[in-house]
Order: structure tokens, then sequence, then C-alpha cells
């Protein structure tokens, strides 16, 4: 596995590598990120995974600084995926001009969900994700199905913008028990690791309530919300909606998505069920 | 020259056309775009025109409807210029959902000079080359110096936004009386066509002016914009810029630009010239 650091020298490998599939991330590797650069290899002659934590989209009293940073182990997990090539910049490569000034902004839905408890974080997403696009060019690009909303702003971008560039979704890798896998869960005590499935468990009872034809979702909204918040969780959102567009879901709705965000102590799980009916 | 109406087949056209430089236009041709033709040819194998007069860049009040329609006029004119592919998009190809979510947003730029005159026009023009740039991928793209915001925009906009693109700048054609060339030269009475020269005119007795050593730039501004007003122009503005910034100019700055939009009758004018001192 090639390491590159540099947009320059990037550009140049992007020259003679034939088809391309990309994997976007943070870092702080786990078996979710492999899932991406398994499905990845299945699409295009080369699989370019970066890793960049973007200042971008973490707010104010965010864990920016504190986010995992395990580049090592990373690299180890990569180059046994099968990865041809790292794309690591630093800040300055990306960011020369420390203030971004030029951005992509999305619709009022990234105000909505986990936009309105994290003010320009999808703008900050949509801004390095196409900056990424410009720069690594490739043919298709995965995204977990973990992060709904962003998957959302991608598609939307991609398709508003023509982007040149397909979408891959990727379903959610979880845990024996049910937790979705995310970087943030390496954040969680022994007794929130056991509670943190709860999430989850919400989750599928609203999704059997759904595919049962119930279409009160605001009260299968506040049952999920009121069970968490009896054991110890503080919720952001319990939400039923429309899975393309991710607007308010009418009763009767086919396509639908069940996310939900909420805090365990510090930190900050967020998860969703496709249901379709 | 093959005239290309869908995104679909441009995208097909151009897995085989090797480089690829590309004029994006509105139509109505002129010396001026053929000018920007001619350049593109020097860069690459193959030249792409747009023509699609771009909603999103004019305001409410502005002349979007009256704007002139010249298809056959302007095809003519390509296929003599050598031109290879015509990308002529209808408003439902290039926007679909009727409203672009998705938006390329400039810094604070976009609303000083013309952008204090027409809101919104940096935004729409940004976000719809942002769309043909990812349509066309062209290795190079050629923007008249008359627009000379719009260019600053544009070269910001690659920049910050990595767009694997090469932008050209590209001198502005003037008639002989010194007027630069432009479509809205066609709404100009006679008489209007006759005073149109003092625009320029006034630009160059600031650029003399500057070039001399003169740094009073509110004493010039002041002097041209006196000028126009007393043969009937109403002045938008006649303002001493850095020429790559475009931000305000200090004293003493060796590269200046000094930019002027007036209105004569219905019909906004807007020149510059760039001074190195």
């Amino acid at each position: 596995m090639q390491v590159i650091r540099s947009i320059a020298e990037l550009r140049n490998w992007r020259k003679d590598a034939g088809t391309v599939a990309f994997v976007p991330t943070m870092g702080n590797l786990h078996a979710g990120h492999l899932a991406l650069v398994a499905e990845a290899h299945r699409h295009a002659q080369k699989v370019v995974v970066s890793i960049f934590v973007n200042r971008l989209q973490f707010g104010q009293g965010e864990d920016f600084d504190a986010y995992p940073r395990t580049f090592d182990a990373d690299c180890a997990k990569l180059e046994a995926a099968g990865v041809d090539v790292l794309f690591f910049p630093t800040e300055a490569e990306l960011y020369p001009r420390v203030r971004q000034a030029y951005n992509v902004e999305p619709p009022n839905l990234q105000n909505e969900l986990c936009g309105a408890f994290r003010p320009g974080h999808f703008r900050g997403v949509a801004t390095v994700v196409t900056k990424l696009f410009n720069i690594v060019e490739p043919d298709f690009a995965c995204f977990g199905k973990k992060d709904y909303q962003q998957l959302a702003v991608i598609r939307g971008m991609v398709e508003d913008l023509n982007s040149p560039v397909v979408v891959v979704p990727v379903d959610t890798g979880r845990a024996d028990d049910g937790l979705a896998l995310s970087s943030r869960n390496g954040y969680l005590s022994d007794a929130e690791r056991a509670e943190a499935p709860r999430l989850y468990r919400n989750l599928s009872l609203i999704r059997e309530a759904l595919a049962g034809g119930d279409s009160d979702y605001a009260a299968l909204e506040a049952r999920a919300k009121d069970d968490l918040t009896a054991h110890g969780w503080r919720v952001d959102y319990v939400e039923v909606r429309h899975a393309h567009s991710l607007e308010v879901a009418h009763a009767g709705e086919k396509h639908l998505v069940v996310l939900a965000a909420a805090r365990l102590g510090r930190t900050r799980l967020i998860d969703n069920i496709e249901v379709d009916r």
C-alpha cells in the first residue's frame, strides 16, 4: 500500500490508476470501515482510502482535538485489506488558506436531525467530500448507512451538482448485541457499553411496529425516547422519516427510515434502520 | 461540430476525447467568445463550448427572459471556429428538480462590486460552473477578463475546492473605440453606442494616473464617476482594487485592477483594466 500525503502526488498516481473506488474516513478504523473497503474492491480496479480528521465538520465544544488518531494501527488494517493507496493529507495540504472560503451549502435538511445539534456539520462534510472527490476523482465512493443523514447529503450533492461519482451505500456493521460499529464506541465505559445496544433495540421495536402497519410515528418515537431517558440516556432525537428524502413521513408512507441520536454519558451515539413496508 | 443536449451523451463522448478545453457561455456569441475558443484550442486536443442561459445567476427584475437566444447564428460561429462539441442542455436537463438544492457558496467578495447590485449572482455562477465542470470534466477552462469578478470567483473556487481544472484567463476583446465586447451591447441605441466607450476612457485615465504613481484612489474614482454621471450614466461603482484578491487596495499596492459598472439607459455595462506598477 502506498501512503500519499500530497495532492500533487495523488493526482499523478491517479493518471494511470484505471477505475478507482474511494472510501473517505477520519481514521480510527474498525470493521465497519473495512466493510466499506471490501465493497469498494467490488467496484473498481484500485481502492483509495483517505484518513483526514476534518476540522470543518466539528462544532465548537465537539471532540476534534480528542478525536482518536491511530495512524499505525489504521495502516496495518488497510494494508491487510488490500488497499492500494492511503491518502493522508495534513491540514495545511487540504486547507492551505486556513479558512475555507468557498463551501458547498446543503439545503435546509442540513439543519434537521443531527444537523439541529451540530450547526455547520453537514456543510463541512459536503465541502470536504467535494474537495476529496476533486482530488481523488473516483469512479465510485462508498459511504456507510450508519451515518444516514450524511449519506443523504452526499447523494443529494452528487445528484444536484452532477458529480461524476457513483455513491455506493454500505449496510451498517454491528456488534453481536446489535450496537452499530462506530469510532465513538471507544469512548464508552464498560457500563455504558453494556447499556449502548438499547438504542438499536428501540429502533428495532419501532421497525416491527411500522412493518406491522402502525403509522402513529409520534407515539412510537415517544415510547423509544421514554425508554432511553428512563435508562440514563439524553435523547437528541428519535424520528421516523421518508427513507430517501429524509422529509417528515406521511402516515402510510412505504419507504421509511427510523433515525436516532442519544448521549450516554459524554458519548453521542447515532443509529438508524430502514423499513420498507 | 457535434451538438450534444444530454448529460449522459456528453459523458459518453468525454470518455475517449483526450484532453479537453472548455468555454462556458450563455450564447449570443461575439468576437470576445471566439477569442476564448481560439485560446482553448491552444491548450487541448478537443474544445467544448456550452450555451446555457443560467436562470440561477439572474436576479429578480434582471433580463433572463429577454436575454438574446441566437442558437443558429451561434452554431455557425462555433462550427467555423473549429469547436468539437457544443453542449446545449435544456433547463430540465441541468435543473431537473427545478430548485437547485445544493449550492457553491462564495465568500463575502460575492456581495461586493457587482455582487452588491446583483444579490445571489455569483452563487449562481459558481454553482452552474461547478455543475458544468462535473459534466464536461475539462482539463482547461477559459474565462474572459471582461467579467473580472466572475473570473476571480471561479479561480478562488477552483483553488479552494481543489477542482482538477486549469483556469485560463483571456484578455477582453474590444471594439476599435475601446468598448468591451459584450452581449449586452446589442441592447444599446445608436446614441448610447456612441456614448458607451466613455466607460473605458475613464478606466484608461485612471490607469494612467495609477501607473504614474497616483494612489489617491478615492479621488480617481470620484472623478470618473462624476464624468460618467455628467454624461447621463447611472454609476453602480468605479473602484480600484487589489488585482488578485479583489480586496480594497492599500496606497502603494503594485498589482491593481480598476473595475466599473454603470448603466446607459436600460443597459448595464461593466469593464475593467489591470494595472501593474
